[in-house]
């Protein structure tokens, strides 16, 4: 007998597009699983509307002594960094909160008042809630699922980038457990003045680190890559290790047409003097680049819990 | 100091009421959290977009020995319900599954080929999919979001049912631990021909048990309600208190204005002739019928475990 492949073994990615393939499609479905948003048709003239869900386990995501409010500003804001990636803005979200029969009222309270500072910072409207209950020792775990909507003639996926376009990458990276991963600012506001003034290529948002969310976009444009290791933005104290595989940066990589790069860089510096913007490399030709290097080197893997 | 207030203490209805108020409300929303699904605004001429979020918890709403392929059906099948019973029709679906890192792949397989089948059987697309890990021992947990649709004029709150309304339910209630609740039929073919045949004025689906789920209804239209527990269509085996407090039976309970009643029973019995439709009772002037003496005969509160 055959030992089953458990879950750890197989790795997130190779979960995810193992379950969806295969799986019916309406046809006013324009992108399935697989990017950072689904992209379904909209009855909304020349718009595209965005659905994401996204959850937090205590132990993985959040330690249990994390202030509830950051828990909740963080489930919201996971979810908004994914419709900013898409070059969209977000409208509603669902929330499910599975706690603990004991765990305590003012918890989630504190919690759903994180969920409404997200809301009322990023205009979106929390319109549904679910509470559900798990065993007495059980992790919580917070579920938010979101709908936004974007021009589609803005919308961004991860496969359009092109050889020889410029990499870029907001904020700086690495060291996020220390605290930003709690308090992050989603770029939502940077990557809407981004699509609407640029003509970036593809874009992802740093959930998982660079090391495998940079491959993640080649891979989808069918491209390589070239990085420099050393232009990295990293936060105070991060490794370059660190930068390539803590994860939850929450920055935006994206990639634009070389041409456009120096007009985009002024540009930025005076639209956000506060936030650097870098550039860390280009793409190459599918087989240049090296994808592997980078892996080797982290990158956050939920199952496999490094 | 005071003692904090659990979540089992507080029970389900007054966590929900206690958390969403008060949160932010854009103004294209137009039903927030406390029916069976949000409703919002939506750019399709006449229509509202529906959208529900809704977890299953393992050892809470199904063993760990249950098929996986069940699991799946019974995770996406109760959002169905939802949207039925807002006399709307499902779209897209957001699955987020958080699994334990040494669960094996197949069982996931399993899993979505039941969300899968769900999904062709009715007619909606999973457009994105999630996999977290959680601890080694915690329970598995399902969430589906669902994004759905229903014409303005057919949209069925919970909160329309008017004094001397007849109270209707389909199917046969109690006894679903036994297996209908991992295989059950959400009504969605029943409910949309209602909504287009009839004028019901409100409309629920029984997930904690009509116990429960009709004060629900009854206090959201401000009105009382009289009941005939001697009415009650049983699944074979099922006590009273069992039709009225074991949950899952997924039917739907709705208010039709006392001069359709007649038509609606001879018109199901041709359109629907294997699935029972029963006058339960009807709806009263607020303060009368008792609701008290029905919550006390059960109803499955998550948090309290019963």
């Amino acid at each position: 007998m055959k030992t089953p492949i458990t879950l750890a073994k197989a790795g997130e990615d190779r979960i995810v597009s193992e379950v969806t393939r295969g799986l019916s499609r309406r046809p006013d479905v324009v992108v399935g699983p697989g990017d950072d948003c689904a992209v379904v048709k909209s009855a909304t003239r020349g718009h595209f509307d965005l659905l994401k869900c996204d959850a937090v386990v205590e132990g993985v995501h959040f330690l249990p002594d994390a202030p509830p409010q950051a828990i909740g500003w963080k489930s919201a804001c996971r979810a908004v960094s994914d419709i900013a990636a898409m070059g969209g803005w977000p409208l509603f979200a669902l929330v499910t909160v599975v706690a603990r029969p004991r765990q305590s009222l003012d918890w989630l309270r504190e919690v759903y008042r994180g969920l409404d500072r997200a809301a009322r910072r990023h205009r979106f409207s929390i319109v549904g809630g679910e509470t559900s209950r798990t065993a007495d020792e059980a992790p919580a775990v917070i579920s938010v699922s979101m709908a936004g909507r974007v021009e589609k003639n803005r919308c961004l996926l991860r496969s359009g980038a092109h050889p020889g376009d410029r990499l870029f990458v907001t904020g700086r990276l690495g060291g996020s457990r220390a605290g930003w991963h709690l308090r992050f600012q989603p770029r939502l506001d940077e990557a809407r003045w981004l699509v609407k003034n640029f003509r970036p290529t593809a874009m992802i948002d740093l959930s998982d680190g660079l090391a495998k969310d940079l491959p993640r976009l080649a891979h989808a444009s069918r491209a390589g890559f070239d990085i420099d290791l050393g232009a990295l933005p990293r936060r105070r104290g991060a490794s370059i290790a660190q930068a390539l595989g803590d994860g939850e940066d929450f920055e935006l990589l994206f990639t634009i047409p070389q041409k456009s790069a120096t007009r985009l860089e002024r540009a930025w510096k005076g639209r956000f003097p506060k936030l650097d913007l870098t550039a860390v490399g280009r793409i190459t030709p599918a087989g240049r680049g090296d994808p592997e290097s980078l892996l080797g080197s982290g990158g956050w893997d939920h199952f496999a819990g490094r």
